[in-house]
């Protein structure tokens, strides 16, 4: 094999009670990656689209994450990338884990699939790294592994994979910028124990609703007590956007990642398309630039083309 | 029917991390609780064991919970309890909860099972008032609903079972005293967001070991890194203990409610009969009196005999 191309999807981290902990992968928008075997040493990239990624390896989210990975394949000298991104960087949907992941998991299907899934979640997230200056697992770890995804703990890393019944999703991005950084500084470091237990109350829900595909309490337990009150002030019409949706339907969402874009999980089509047109009447009404999609949970992760 | 006798069980509060919201009830011990219709008004109180426990019903936790009851069975005149207490007060399994959730089920037997165990919850909780001063129900809806029990919410009451595989429990309670006012007030109000976070990827990962029969996601995500390392300073021996019970094969545990009762799930029957012997082995190293229960969990709640 010369070369392997994958579509690598968006991923929403953070889902609304689960801040840093709970994650799933998107069936759209996807980045298309090639990757090859080069006998050039080190990683070449190419980029395909209109968002001027650096081309240096060092400071470019894949070239990072394929980095990590060669320094643990010693029998190759070089990887060269061809990269078409599809999904707006800092859109909130996880781009550059999209990026590091896609990339990694495209050279591990070259080599052989020597790699496991956790070995490409600690390469990916040196392109994390690169972006936002901290390794995290929120996006890499869904976008690998699909579906929707537990990161019980970072050091060491524990990944678990949780059941979930078909869900709808619908994306907003409104067409303004909120930096990572920003939205991890204006957190408080201290939060009150009671809204702490309300959060894990509405967790442990959750994860219950999730696995026992029970859609009501699911509903019930897409509360956010503790990041969203502080965070949706960066967005604008987010109270808006929660209410109209939930009214067209939606089981309920929230923050995508952090920001700016808002999701929604609704139980079929017919009610993420409603939940998209209620939204986009808002932003119209405010004059907000946006782009929406309506798609479901990807539960197979980087998908080989 | 005439009267009725219940077996009302033993239940652990405040599993590990799950502090407020996740609890399971215990085969053994049992206090035996038996009601019947008086035509006496109000509620008459025949205590046949030790306890020296106040018989005016106002004042007594089962009263208090017979009480609520009665004022919506507005059919019925009175109600005569005769109880025979064998969990120990102050122990922290849950004997309070114990008396006021094994007399509503048993008055709602008796007439007729017209209420929803919700609504026996909601009013065992007015028992947990006279205990502690708080209607709480970290207790009463395990005993009640058997098995694990989140509870999502209390006001409005969201009660999930959480399905668990076979567990074997290890108790061991040191005979001091530790009044739950205390527990509660050498709390911090404020905790910081990353242990939060820590806390809520556990609760995560515990829910979805039970309820995917994960023998060792239950046992790596049994980690308190908020309510422990305050509360268990107020219990001789408690790392110790712990320590001990792990190596003798625990999946993990901590404190059971408020304390002073530790608990340990185990595996198997040989391992918590194990745990026993370790935990015996440090108190009566460290001279502390005990008592100890090696018992599973009960998936009914309180059993009509």
């Amino acid at each position: 094999m010369k070369s392997v191309k994958v579509n690598s999807s968006a991923t929403v981290a953070n889902i609304v009670c689960g801040f840093d902990i709970l994650g799933f992968a998107l069936n759209c928008p996807c980045d298309e990656l090639t990757v090859e075997v080069s006998e050039e040493p080190g990683v070449q990239i190419i980029n395909e689209d209109d968002f001027d990624l650096p081309t240096e390896a060092e400071k470019n989210v894949s070239g990072a994450a394929l980095l990590a990975l060669l320094e643990e394949a010693t029998d190759i000298k070089g990887l060269k990338l061809t990269s078409k991104k599809n999904i707006m960087p800092g859109s909130g949907i996880g781009s550059s884990a999209a990026s590091a992941a896609g990339v990694v998991v495209a050279a591990n299907h070259l080599l052989g699939n020597r790699f496991t899934k956790q070995d490409l979640v600690r390469f990916a997230m040196n392109g994390e790294k690169v972006a936002c200056g901290v390794k995290h697992a929120d996006n890499i770890a869904p976008c690998i592994y699909g579906g929707v995804t537990l990161i019980r703990s970072v050091f060491p890393l524990d990944i678990i994979s949780i059941d979930a019944p078909p869900l709808h999703v619908t994306v907003v991005h409104p067409q303004i910028e909120v930096r990572t950084s920003d939205a991890r500084q204006i957190l408080k470091q201290q939060v009150l124990l009671k809204d702490a237990i309300k959060q894990w109350g509405n967790i442990a829900g959750l994860v219950a609703g999730f696995i026992n595909h029970d859609y009501d309490l699911i509903g019930r337990s897409l509360e956010d007590v503790i990041i969203e009150p502080v965070r949706s002030i960066l967005i604008p019409g987010f109270d808006e956007i929660k209410k109209a949706s939930k009214e067209a339907g939606a089981l309920g969402g929230g923050i995508s990642g952090s920001g700016p874009s808002i999701f929604m999980l609704s139980k079929d089509a017919a009610t993420a398309f409603a939940v998209e047109a209620a939204m986009k009447s808002i932003y119209d009404k405010m004059g907000v630039a946006y782009h929406t999609h309506v798609t479901t949970i990807n539960k197979e992760g980087v998908k080989i083309v």
